[in-house]
């Protein structure tokens, strides 16, 4: 069999992470640029990482999605902000897999591309992207992957993990992609959330104990909200988080980051649409919707 | 009948001008001061105030609570982040009258004196201290009075009335103190929280569709703690609140001005009390909880 051929759909901190891994684990990788275009084509993409720096000095750089040649894989890691661009971006031909934080993100391209073409590809990841082609990846990087349309391992999906670990990257195979999306929402909607409106990191909130209370108010609400929509997050996944945050390094969420660089926050896809999914099945989510209506004044402030 | 003699404890921005403008009117004032003692005692007090600016150049001024004479009226006018110093500063004999935001002062002040010693007393105010015996009053003034241990309009209300009327201060006599209280909240829960969490005066809370209706949320979730505690606010208050704040001049609440110079805010008296007494009554009160937990933070980050 030949090697699968992977495009990569904004290669950012995350894509440009993940594609130059590929890339260098012998993968035939091709990238969808922006602003970095003309940068990458002329001197590829620099990670620095704390498995080891390399460089990649030429990659294949597209400013034109129909520059692209037809690839097998296609990892959309834009932001979720910029989904509306995604009707003009994906191809006639491929898998998507979406590595994007929040809700409805895979809903969304399975009514542009159908639904038996989607792969869920959650990124557990601390980079950053330092300058144009130029990537640090801090700490973390695994990619956890499930199908859309079914439930269970597939063939493709043993076969996206197979390239992801002979690049040096942990995979996980998900049975059900909406546990993982959940899951991840029970830590990044209190973390990401009160980093913005409170100004500060993820060990802060955990100090103090009135908003680490909140922090498990708000982690047990949103598991509550799962299960009203008929996805089985299990509750000890609060205490594990709990935990786990208390004894990680400083840590700066992604939307914080957004935010100090006066970017537009990812606020409708990790609150706005698992609001309105669990207000659509019964659950009434207070925290949740607070939070959110705090971050859309914080969003449309700093616009 | 001789003239009511005034005690004034903590002559700010608060008790500094209803104690000049009863002085200005004819009655026997006494402040005790703490900070501004010495130059209070040899300036006396200047108030700036959309009413006419006026000058008192010689008040009775005191440092020691020990010194001054006995008064009819004794006017509590510290914020509720001092009510520790109580114990120490309140006399054995007159009416203490409680000007202070938030809930739980009145109970406070009984247990010292005795409830039938107590009155509380609402201040709707905007003025502010611009520098020592230096008092800038922006807007409003009015002063609502109630009896703590029992309902209805008493004798000594009135009086009090007469001279804050005389002195040019619109009053309101209260039957029921507890209404005033609580409906007092319904403004100050939502507006003095978000506008510090935001960083936002009332218009760009008022401005913005999501947090217009996060306020109306609180305003409704406090009208309904008010009635778990058997407080009878009448649910009208709500959109009467949000027409009036909608019309009102971008206005920086007292609680974002203490935030904003560094000062402890007064986050047990409008949050903290009003959630205990929600909760003991059985509500769950979440919206207010969240601003609590928050505010606490806040208030931490910055002491």
């Amino acid at each position: 069999m030949r090697h699968r051929r992977y495009a990569i759909i904004g290669a950012g901190a995350l894509g440009g992470f993940y594609g130059a891994r590929l890339q260098g684990a012998g993968c035939d990788v091709h990238f969808l640029l922006h602003s970095d275009y003309e940068h990458v084509r002329q001197h590829g993409l620099v990670i620095e990482s704390k498995d080891g720096n390399f460089t990649l000095p030429s990659v294949h750089a597209y400013r034109d999605v129909h520059d692209m040649p037809p690839c097998d894989i296609v990892i959309v890691a834009l932001k979720a902000t910029q989904n509306h661009l995604l009707p003009a971006l994906l191809p006639s031909t491929g898998v998507v897999m979406l590595m994007q934080n929040g809700l409805g993100g895979e809903e969304l391209v399975a009514g542009i591309v159908g639904a038996e073409r989607v792969l869920c590809g959650l990124s557990f990841i601390c980079s950053n992207k330092v300058g144009p082609g130029h990537i640090r990846h801090l700490d973390y990087g695994l990619v956890s992957l499930g199908e859309v349309a079914t439930r269970g391992i597939s063939d493709r999906m043993r076969g996206i993990a197979d390239d992801l670990q002979r690049a040096g990257i942990p995979v996980q195979l998900l049975d059900d992609f909406r546990v993982a999306r959940w899951n991840k929402l029970v830590w990044n909607i209190p973390y990401n959330g009160l980093s913005v409106i409170l100004n500060a990191t993820t060990t802060e909130v955990m100090a103090n104990p009135d908003t680490r209370q909140l922090c498990e108010q708000i982690m047990r609400e949103v598991v509550a909200d799962a299960h009203a929509c008929g996805v089985p997050v299990e509750d000890e996944i609060v205490v594990k988080m709990l935990d786990h945050t208390e004894k990680m390094t400083p840590y700066r969420t992604s939307m914080k980051i957004d935010f100090d660089e006066h970017r537009p926050m990812e606020v409708e896809a990790i609150f706005g649409n698992p609001l309105r999914a669990a207000q659509a099945a019964g659950a009434k989510s207070p925290l949740l919707e607070t939070l959110y209506r705090q971050l859309q004044f914080l969003n449309s402030a700093s616009a």
